[in-house]
C-alpha cells in the first residue's frame, strides 16, 4: 500500500509500459492509492500516462480521473463519446466529483452525458447540482448523505442507514429530518449503537445542528467548518430543506487555494504555478507583474527627471532614492497584508473602517518616528560626501511622510475593496505597491525642492 | 444556537454583567457554541470576560478555555491552584487539548496538576503525551480512539465500541489491532451495521490503512491527511503499536498556520498579528523588517556614493535607479515564492536542485530578454534629457544581468535552506530581498562605470 514513489519505482513502471507488460503493471498499480497513481502519471510522458490509465477500470479509473490535473482530464475526455464518459466514469463517482468533472465539459455535452446515465435518481441529482454556482455551497456539496426521519426508532434507523449507506464511502453524521425533509438535527452513530433498539430517536438526537444555505459563498463554508471544527456540514435551501452535505476534505482544498491566491498576489505571481510546471507557464505567470514593475520604474524615471531642481539644490539626495522607494513599498505591503489576513481568518468585525484607520495611524506615527529619527541621526553623524543638514532633514522628513501615507493608504485600499466586494488581496499586488513607490519618490523630490 | 453576535448582543451581555444578573446571563450563554462564547469574551473588558467565564462549569467551561487566546488562558491559570486546574478543567478535556493546555504551564506545575487527576489511565496518557515534541505527530495526537481486536466478531465489536466511545465525541474510524496492539487495519461503522452480528471482522476490515509515526513532523501529518483526504490519521510508534489518532480539525489549523507564516514572511511581518491586536503588538511585528529595509537603504546609499564615477560618466543613470532596485527585488521574491509554495504543497520531488536551477535559468533568460528589450526600445526612442545610447545600453544590459542573477539566487536560496532543514520561506523575507536590491544597484553602477 504505502509504496515509496521514487525514481526506481518510476523507472520500473516505464520499463513495463515499454514492454507492454499489462499484467504486471496492473499488479503494481492497483495496490496504490488513486492519488499516488495520478502522481505517477504526472511524471510519465503523455502517451505512457494514457497507456497506464487505460488499464484501469470501474471505481479505480474514476477515482484516478478526479485526481489528475484539470487540463489533462479535459483533453482526455474531449476525445471520448458521451456514452463512454457516462457509463465508464461518471456513474462510478460521488455526485460532487461528477459535477466537477461535468462542469469542465461543454454544456451540450454535459446534457448528453447525463442522458446516458441509467440511474435516474443519480441523473436528477446531477442536473440539480449543476444549477448551482460552482463557488457556492450548492456547487461544492454532494447529494449523498444519510438522513433519518425524526419519528423513527433506533432499529428502523439502523436498517435505513445500512440501505442508504450502500453508495456512500463514509458516514460522518446521520441527519434527522421531518416529513417535509426539513433539517431538524443530527444523530451520532455512537448513540445509535449505545441505545436500545426501541428508543425513539426523538429523545436522543441533537437539535443544535449547524448548517449553511445553498447560496452561501465557498469562503463562508470554509470559515464555518473551520471555526466550529466540523467534519461535514449539511446544506439546506432557503426553506430549510436538506439538499446535501459538504465534507472537510473539500474545505481543506478551499483553505489551501485561498491562502495560495493571497500568497501569489503578494509575491507577484499571476495564477497557480509550481516548480514542476513548464518554462512557458512559469514565464506567463511572472511577466505581467514585472511589466507593471517596469512601467512603474519608467514612471519613477519621469518623477526624478521632472524634479531635477531638487537634485540641483541637494545633489546628494540621489543616494537615498533606493531607501525612500523601498520603504514606501514595504510599509504599504505590510499594512495591506495585515488587513488581508485579518479578513481571511474571518476575525469578528465589530470595528468601523475609520476606527481601523485611526489605530493604523497610531502604528504609522510610531514606526515613522522611529525610522525617521534613526536616519536623521545617521545622516547628521555620517554626513555623506560632506552633505549639509538640509539632506539629513529632507531624507528624514520625507521618510516620515512616506511611511505615514503608505500605511494609511495600505490599510484603506483593502478595506475599501472588501466593502466593494472586490478581493482585498489585490491591494498587496503590483498596482498599489508600484504606486506607493512612485508616490514616495514624488514626495521625496518635492520636499527636496521646496523645504529646508 | 446560531445567535448573531453583533453589537446589540454584546451590549446586552455587558448590561447583564453590570447588573450581575447571573441567571439571565447563563440562560443566554449556555445556548452558544464554545467558540462563540470565547469570541464574545474577546470583545469584553478583561474583568467582564472573567466574570462571564466564571459562571460556566464542567464541559462547557473547559471547552471555552481551549478556545480563548493562549495569553489570556495562561494568565487565568497562573492564578489557580493545581488542584482546581486538574479537577475543574483538565479532567473534562480530551487528551490532545489537555496536553496543549498543560504545555503552557511551568513544568513543576504540570506534574502537580497531573498528580491531582483521579482517573489514573487518563493521567498516564497525559504523562506519555507530554513526552513528545509538541510539533511532532505524537505531540498533536489524542490518546482517545476506538480500537477492536482482529479476532472479534461484529457483535463483540459493537459492544466494545459502545463502551470505549463513552469518552469520545465522534468516532470516525474504528481501528483494528492484534493482541500486541499493533495496528492491522481499519473498520468502517457502516460495515459493522451492514453485516450479520456473527461475522468475524477479519473478513471485513480494510488492511490498507494509512498511518504515521509519532516522530513525524506536523507538516508531514498535514500533508498526508490533505493528500489522501483523511478525516483521522492513526499514529503508531516505530514498532507499529497504535498510540493515538490525529483528527482533521487540528490539521486544518496547521495548514492555516503554515500558510500564514509564509504569507507573513513575504509581506514583511514578524509573528502573527491581526487588525484587532494592540498598537504595540502591531508595531513590534512590523519594525524589524523595516529596520532591515532601512539598513539596506543605507547600504544602497553607500553603493551609489562609492561609484559616483559612473554617474559622472552617465549622469542620467540616476533616473533608472528605482527601476533596477525594484526589479531585482521583485524577480527574487517571485522565484523564491514559487519554490516555497511548491515545497509547502509537498509536490513530489523527483528533480534535482541543478535540474530546477536549469529550468529557472530558462525562465530567467526569457523574462530578462523581454524586459531588457522593452526598456532598450523605450530609451532609444525616448532619449531622456538627451541621453546618449550609452544610457540605453547600460540600463538594458544591467536589467538583463540583474533579472537573471536574482532569479537564480531566488531559486537557489530556498532550495538550499530546505536542504539544510531551515524554513525555506526565509528566502522571501527581508534579508534576501534587500540583498537583491543592493546587488542589483551595484551591478548597475559597475556596468555604468566600466562598460559602453
Amino acid at each position: 500500500m504505502q509504496v515509496q514513489i521514487n525514481k526506481e519505482f518510476i523507472d520500473k513502471i516505464k520499463l513495463l509500459i515499454d514492454e507492454k507488460n499489462d499484467r504486471q503493471l496492473l499488479d503494481i498499480i492497483v495496490d496504490l492509492h488513486p492519488v499516488d497513481i495520478a502522481e505517477v502519471m504526472e511524471t510519465l510522458a503523455m502517451d505512457d500516462a494514457k497507456y497506464l490509465y487505460l488499464l484501469l477500470e470501474g471505481d479505480l479509473a474514476s477515482d484516478v480521473l478526479i485526481e489528475i490535473p484539470e487540463d489533462d482530464r479535459k483533453r482526455f475526455l474531449a476525445e471520448l463519446p458521451a456514452e463512454v464518459i457516462a457509463r465508464q466514469y461518471i456513474e462510478y463517482m460521488d455526485t460532487d466529483d461528477a459535477v466537477d468533472v461535468l462542469g469542465e465539459l461543454p454544456e451540450d455535452k454535459q446534457e448528453e452525458v447525463i442522458a446516458y446515465i441509467d440511474d435516474q435518481d443519480y441523473a436528477d441529482d446531477l442536473s440539480e447540482l449543476l444549477t448551482y454556482d460552482e463557488d457556492s455551497a450548492g456547487g461544492i456539496m454532494a447529494a449523498e448523505l444519510v438522513a433519518v426521519n425524526e419519528n423513527w426508532n433506533v432499529q428502523t434507523c439502523l436498517k435505513e442507514i445500512g440501505r442508504q449507506a450502500e453508495d456512500i464511502d463514509e458516514i460522518y453524521y446521520v441527519y434527522v429530518v421531518d416529513d417535509q425533509n426539513k433539517l431538524k438535527g443530527v444523530l451520532s452513530l455512537k448513540k445509535l449503537i449505545q441505545y436500545p433498539t426501541q428508543t425513539n430517536i426523538n429523545n436522543i438526537y441533537a437539535r443544535d445542528v449547524i448548517s449553511i444555505v445553498t447560496t452561501a459563498e465557498r469562503e463562508e463554508v470554509a470559515h464555518k467548518m473551520e471555526k466550529y471544527d466540523l467534519v461535514a456540514l449539511p446544506v439546506v435551501d432557503t426553506e430549510g430543506h436538506l439538499k446535501g452535505r459538504i465534507t472537510i476534505d473539500d474545505v481543506v482544498d478551499i483553505i489551501r487555494e485561498e491562502a495560495e491566491k493571497d500568497y501569489q498576489m503578494v509575491s507577484g505571481i499571476t495564477g497557480d504555478v509550481e516548480l514542476t510546471d513548464s518554462v512557458f507557464s512559469i514565464t506567463k505567470a511572472r511577466l505581467p507583474w514585472l511589466l507593471i514593475g517596469l512601467v512603474g520604474g519608467i514612471m519613477g524615471a519621469f518623477v526624478i527627471s521632472g524634479n531635477e531642481h531638487a537634485l540641483e539644490r541637494i545633489p546628494n539626495m540621489i543616494f537615498f532614492i533606493p531607501l525612500i522607494g523601498a520603504m514606501a513599498g514595504n510599509v504599504g505591503v505590510q499594512s495591506s497584508s495585515i488587513v488581508v489576513q485579518s479578513l481571511a481568518s474571518g476575525t469578528q468585525n465589530l470595528q468601523s473602517i475609520s476606527g481601523k484607520l485611526l489605530k493604523e495611524l497610531g502604528v504609522a506615527l510610531i514606526v515613522a518616528f522611529v525610522l525617521a529619527s534613526l536616519i536623521l541621526l545617521f545622516n547628521l553623524i555620517f554626513k555623506f560626501g560632506n552633505s549639509g543638514t538640509e539632506l539629513a532633514y529632507t531624507v528624514s522628513f520625507s521618510l516620515f511622510v512616506v511611511v505615514v501615507f503608505a500605511s494609511l493608504f495600505g490599510t484603506f485600499i483593502p478595506l475599501f475593496l472588501n466593502k466593494m466586494k472586490i478581493d482585498p488581496a489585490l491591494a498587496t499586488g503590483p498596482f498599489i505597491t508600484t504606486m506607493n513607490d512612485i508616490l514616495g519618490l514624488l514626495v521625496y523630490m518635492l520636499i527636496g525642492q521646496f523645504l529646508f
